[in-house]
């Protein structure tokens, strides 16, 4: 290979223009990357660019994609330790190219060293201002957000990461629609009131008001994981809660036992097959806890709770949840939408929503969101 | 023309395989078909068919249309008087066509005199049995329903009978696709509790149990319209409701002064722009009201209330009814769906969803609806 | 219904402003409409309009449709005898409505008494001037370009005028995306040199200089029809030849024998399943004698042979023909394309291109044709 | 990580079961890939898969593309030296898992050391048979057979591999979707008779007898790339050509003088713009001398010539080509085809075809070829 001779090192933290997405703590160096579709995006102008990542986990390995002025460039999995990656090449110099590089694989509860950390760049050119977006977007979600099921075969398929995206995603599909910045919190299988399999310990809403306290171990923890997120440094326009497919499938399934103190807890059905009161409402009301937790830290955002992209069975306990925060608190900025359920046509991998149904279902977020910020 | 010696005429009321679609007094001959999508089908053999058909109306003319083999064939305006109508000629004589004649015009509530009446057939073939569809689906509608808007230019129009429609319709395309016979009752600018201008008698409900009694003059009421309709004799495994998008209007127009009472009607609006509660509660009671009435006639079919096509604006208080009811009640077959809005790509005549929105309203209801039948 | 007293009748010859679309006899009053696209298209203000027209026929009945503001609105049957058809009623009296009504149903060579004549209008507003596109585009086809099997179910079925159409259509919609004119010349059935089943009788080029010579009996050249054409009186931009699919149906079918002469033909093909040679240079003579009249008359116009929407398998000599035009002339504007052959996903009626088919090929063309007008 | 203790090395002569795809030395070990779309596809069992790969190159560097059952999952950049790459990890061990890795840059001619070898596989699992697809295409072409444009932003853009692919390409996705095995021989800027800028060097015929005699320099040489390939080791039912774009190209460029010989080449367009004959017939006599060694080499293949995708401008010196190779030889199995233009809707990054051009081509292509495999 011929070299180029002109490169040089620049550590993230001094790299004045880069643009961090994502939940983080920004006092880093290596700055950790912890949830799907967290990012650096620069403006490098140049030749050639290289990112310096570190990575490490036990099970599950990430994986990371990137696009070059908004196309989709390349996507990989990422071994532990440190790596050079070149992101491009031969370039004409004078002109910026937007780069955005990003993690493909949701933050990983059952890997509490899985971790993308970003060390800095390679470049023989300069890093100029990045634009930044007029709106800002969280989507807080479960396996849908996570993208599982976005890479991958249809058919039966083992649970691994590299089925799972941002780069097929309806959340940053909506938010490039809409111009928006976008942040992700979501976790596969996991729920409001409970997880799939009726585990309680499985539950976002526990987990919202740090950066990244899923799987919380010593690495996370030392990482600013476990931090407070200072909700001040990034107030969202609109958060989109994407949750209750998973609270659904808890009625349908075993009980769960806590292995800590032996309880066993179980989302019922009636024999008729309806929901069973008592449980709905432990839904419910954990969804208007977390309403009023999201509505806390997030004053003047619309929240809008989605669902529908596997299933719509939840719907009732859905919106009255909605319909009873709005009530109590007189919350008129709080809403809920039906997205296209997946069909046959539009599936994925591992049964879980493919590209087009995410497709799809942007395109009815986006025309909703929109009425927010564009009017 | 060459004359085709061999037609001979059959009344309706002879042609025992003759298939009704819609309600009406099946005791009348010549035979009213009131609604949009009303219709008779028949499988004739032969080489030619015509169509007898009586129109009369003061100021909205009707439009009818027709397929073969579900493939649609003709659409037109019927003037006043008795009119002979082929359908069909020189077909191959020995197999059957399955012919469909629909009105696409919604009824009439400002026209009392607006009526197609059918005479009979001139064929010169056979009429064979018509196979029976295994599902049957009510909707219960208002513009949307009417098809308003499916033919026509974009752009500001008069609201005249040629832009409204059966045959661009997302309740009969639904029907279609999940092989079910369909019945529509709909009626552009009426809502639940009160129609788009507050004007408190153009709610659907009132309606519901008499065959069509919208527009109730003597002529409708010689035709049978007024009559109570015989829920048992068509019972629907699936009744849709969509209202919603009028009552929705009405807090956004002026109060509308009952010129017999001289009492006003206004559904209001809070100062911050959200729905006043005691509007909002009679618009709910209406809902739960027409709900039961609904479960009442059609004790063993899904109820769906769905909305979106138009905005989704009035969602707290439609999904609220519909939990309201099923907790009052412990109806558990009874739901709530979005259709997605209606977008630039997708808008119509006359400021209504044009045929892709109605292509794709029906794409997301026949995925919901065909869960009941076919699993 | 409510008279409406303000209508009057204007004949035809007495709209200054009506814009007549194809080839016809301008000094015919009432005039005919001989090819299907043919139309009357005006601007018309007032709340009411109606057409008068006459129609006549042995054995095929003609169809008409028509749109207004570019949508479309009717379709249907007409039946010999003079014929008052209502187009719109109670429209807003001010703005003019852009009205074209014309004729489905091709030219009918084998009716000879098939015609639809145009009256005038009943109208109670003014006829105001109609906007000239820019474009010319004169479209010279077969089946494809009658629009057989545009309308009408999959499968089997008889050769009927009701079945082809102007209104789902490649060629109008071309033309409309393009914002071109068009006029049609085609005949089911027909080719370049013979018609499908080797009928020497039945080639277009024969019939290219009068105005609709077809099926010439004493009615159509009472008309006008067999009169010659006026080239100079409406020069095309480009011609679009679509001929040759029924010229490579000859060559896979029996003998055709001249009832007059007796003589046999028969266009030939190889053991190997190749064309015969000399039979394959009798079509390409008389398709070079076809691009020189076509040239003759039309001396400034790009010419474009397209083929290929019922398969591709008389292309060699297609393309062999334009190219020793080419060579024999030094002509440069005559060229040559593929359009996209009908699958199982775009086929219509009488195993005929179907909606979705003309859709693709109208792209495919709109692309092609717009490099000569739009550059 | 928690380490995988079973994996074991395989060197690839020693996988009996390995397929590979792609014009190569197969006595070469590592084996070099030469071409976009070359690969290695096996059927591996075991949880766990990694490739060993060896890259080399000057300027240019190469990428790569993996999928899994048929679905895309990565796709990156490889710098020089030996990389153990992850290709799956903590699947289920027992079914087989179809996995194809494939160079997405085309052979560099102007990269003599630019090159993938593929040393073997890391597996815990083993290698099963890999099914053989019943049918074979060659496709020989230039920058659209080898993608450029399908990957990068819409724009102008320096020239580099990262842009171009077999991930998203025509040609693939054709022979998927007929079930056939395909291989490409494809440059960029290069044509029949001569380059997009004249140089008459840059003309693939001259490297169709070679395995890859593109940029034949030592590395290359060693590799294997400059000895005969065997035709008979690998006959393919269809050869598809897509070449002329260039061709067409040249005559709209300079001249280029031969830097050896200081000899001027220069395709010539007339004063009005048309083709000088005496440089179409050079191309044309190019044409049919490439046709003559394809066809002594594929003595049974199909043979089509497809065009179109770039502009249409050279068909009626291509189909003379055909045309005149068809006549000379009495060959009946060599065909000419339009594909789709590229339009703004379709259009990709560096002026190309992107990914919806490539789409709408194969769709064309696809049912064409389509007919000689499946009747």
């Amino acid at each position: 290979m011929n070299p180029n001779n002109n490169l040089k090192y620049y550590p993230l933290n001094e790299i004045a223009n880069a643009k961090i997405h994502g939940r983080t703590d920004l006092s880093q160096q290596p700055l950790p990357l912890f949830w799907n579709g967290s990012a650096i995006e620069i403006n490098a102008t140049g030749t050639e660019l290289w990112i310096e990542v570190e990575v490490d986990f036990d099970f599950h390995e990430p994986w990371v994609a990137y696009q070059i002025d908004g196309a989709f460039i390349g996507r990989q999995m990422l071994m532990p330790g440190k790596h050079k990656l070149c992101l491009f090449r031969n370039m004409f110099p004078d002109n910026a190219k937007n780069l955005r590089f990003y993690r493909e694989l949701q933050a990983m509860s059952e890997d509490i060293n899985c971790h993308i950390l970003i060390h800095g760049f390679y470049s023989d050119g300069e890093f100029l201002p990045v634009k930044d977006r007029p709106f800002k977007i969280e989507f807080i979600g479960d396996s849908i957000t996570s993208g599982e099921g976005t890479y991958g075969p249809e058919g039966t398929h083992p649970w691994v990461p590299m089925f799972m995206s941002a780069s097929r995603n309806y959340a940053a599909m909506t938010a490039d629609a809409l111009n928006a910045e976008y942040r992700l919190l979501s976790q596969g299988g996991w729920g409001i009131y409970c997880g799939w399999d009726n585990d309680i310990r499985h539950a976002l809403p526990a987990y919202y008001e740090e950066i990244c306290s899923l799987g919380l171990g010593e690495a996370r923890k030392a990482l600013g994981g476990g931090a407070a997120h200072d909700f001040n440094s990034w107030q969202p326009d609109i958060v989109v809660i994407n949750l209750g497919t998973n609270d659904n499938s808890a009625f349908n399934q075993p009980a769960w036992v806590d292995p800590e103190t032996g309880i066993s807890y179980k989302q019922r059905k009636n024999e008729d097959g309806s929901f069973h009161p008592e449980d709905a409402v432990k839904f419910e009301d954990a969804g208007i806890a977390f309403l009023q937790t999201v509505r806390k830290h997030n004053p003047n955002a619309v929240i809008v709770w989605v669902y529908g992209m596997l299933g719509y069975d939840l719907t009732p306990h859905i919106t009255n949840t909605v319909n009873r925060f709005r009530i109590q608190t007189g919350d008129t900025k709080t809403y809920f939408l039906h997205l296209p359920n997946t069909t046959s046509e539009t599936i994925g991998c591992n049964f879980h929503p493919g590209l087009k149904s995410h497709e799809k279902a942007a395109a009815v977020l986006t025309e909703y969101l929109g009425q927010f910020l564009y009017n």
